[in-house]
């Protein structure tokens, strides 16, 4: 198909199909005349990525491309991508302050790293402990505990259960593919917009569970409370 | 205590600090004399979590704005107060394209809010259909089905099933909360800080799972595996 077609089909302006072939994010069409060029399936399906992990992932242009560059690196081994995707997909969070000027020890920092790593000996997890994803955990716990939230370390074991019931259906779900292409986008696709799915619930449960226990006035509707 | 002291503590430069004042995040100090003020404990608090808030949480300092005064508003009743709270703390994703020029139906759209709608009534969960939350996770939903994973939904289930999980601890911490400022405060800490508390520990767990899965030639390894 034209890009017009291309257009058409996906939403995305021919302006902004031209920036993300630029920019390394879409294959360029096949030329079919000096100044025309042919797009695909493949093209479409790839384009539609590129705007879920931009508009629902919330990831940059530059971080889709480092994404999109390991799912397109036939030579490495399967374990090796996810292992690199899931390091590029980990949000770059600040640790919420605790620059002492005095350089004094981050307590709350030592404190946190403690309790996950016992969490990860608990759990029985295979995970390097300088990896990415300990790293925004230590740094969350630590914030948490600055804001007087310390007490949240309470809940590990909650979450801990709840992430391991998720993961084990999205690993589900990956295995699925048999084609490794789309074995390594499911996992992309399903990291990225897994938490997105995932906050929306957990405000859903929220709302729910709050319903239930603060609303005592409406003892006549249709749940439990 | 000064603001210099304030500014030592927290490790948020003076300028930030008065900025933060300006735009009304953080109370002014009490005047002492015409050009000093006095900051106490409460200035303390409100400072980390602000800069909690900033850092972990991603939100922008309009959006701290109205939370801040949504936990400050001591006229609402509690629930009203969490369900704006939690309102305010959806994250606003587009919904991945589907503006078709020729303005044809979004089925992607039609469908996965008729998913969220059954999965709603299967769970008994209390929550009105147009909030924001809903709206979040339809249009996560879509924009999966869009890019070929609308298979997806099949794990709807053990998500919902996680993220009651995650509300139930989030609503028993909560609950050891008597003062209704504290009260408000640890649901808003917790629902934003635990956002990233929990895809920390998704990554993690689907490291684990990827790793056992995956890792073949690791026979002799700790794991099951």
């Amino acid at each position: 198909m034209r890009i017009g077609e291309l257009s058409r089909r996906t939403g995305v302006p021919v302006p902004t199909i031209k920036y993300y072939v630029r920019e390394g994010l879409l294959p360029p069409g096949e030329l079919t005349s000096p100044n025309q060029a042919s797009y695909g399936e493949a093209h479409e399906r790839r384009l539609r990525l590129v705007r879920a992990l931009l508009e629902v992932g919330g990831l940059s242009v530059a971080a889709i491309g480092e994404v999109l560059a390991a799912i397109d690196d036939k030579e490495r081994p399967v374990h090796k991508v996810l292992g690199a995707a899931a390091h590029r997909l980990v949000p770059e969070y600040g640790d919420g302050g605790g620059e002492d000027s005095a350089g004094a020890v981050d307590a709350e920092k030592v404190l946190a790293r403690e309790r996950v790593e016992r969490l990860i000996e608990a759990r029985g997890w295979r995970i390097a402990p300088g990896s990415k994803a300990v790293e925004a955990l230590v740094s969350a716990l630590a914030s948490l505990a600055r804001v007087g939230h310390g007490g949240f370390v309470d809940l590990l074991d909650d979450y801990a259960a709840a992430a391991e019931r998720v993961a084990r259906a999205d690993l589900d779900y990956t295995a699925r593919r048999v084609a490794r292409e789309d074995l390594v986008e499911a996992v992309v696709v399903g990291t990225v917009l897994g938490d997105a799915v995932f906050a929306a619930l957990r405000r859903m449960a929220q709302v729910d569970a709050s319903a239930r226990t603060f609303v005592q006035e409406e003892a006549s509707g249709p749940g439990p409370s």
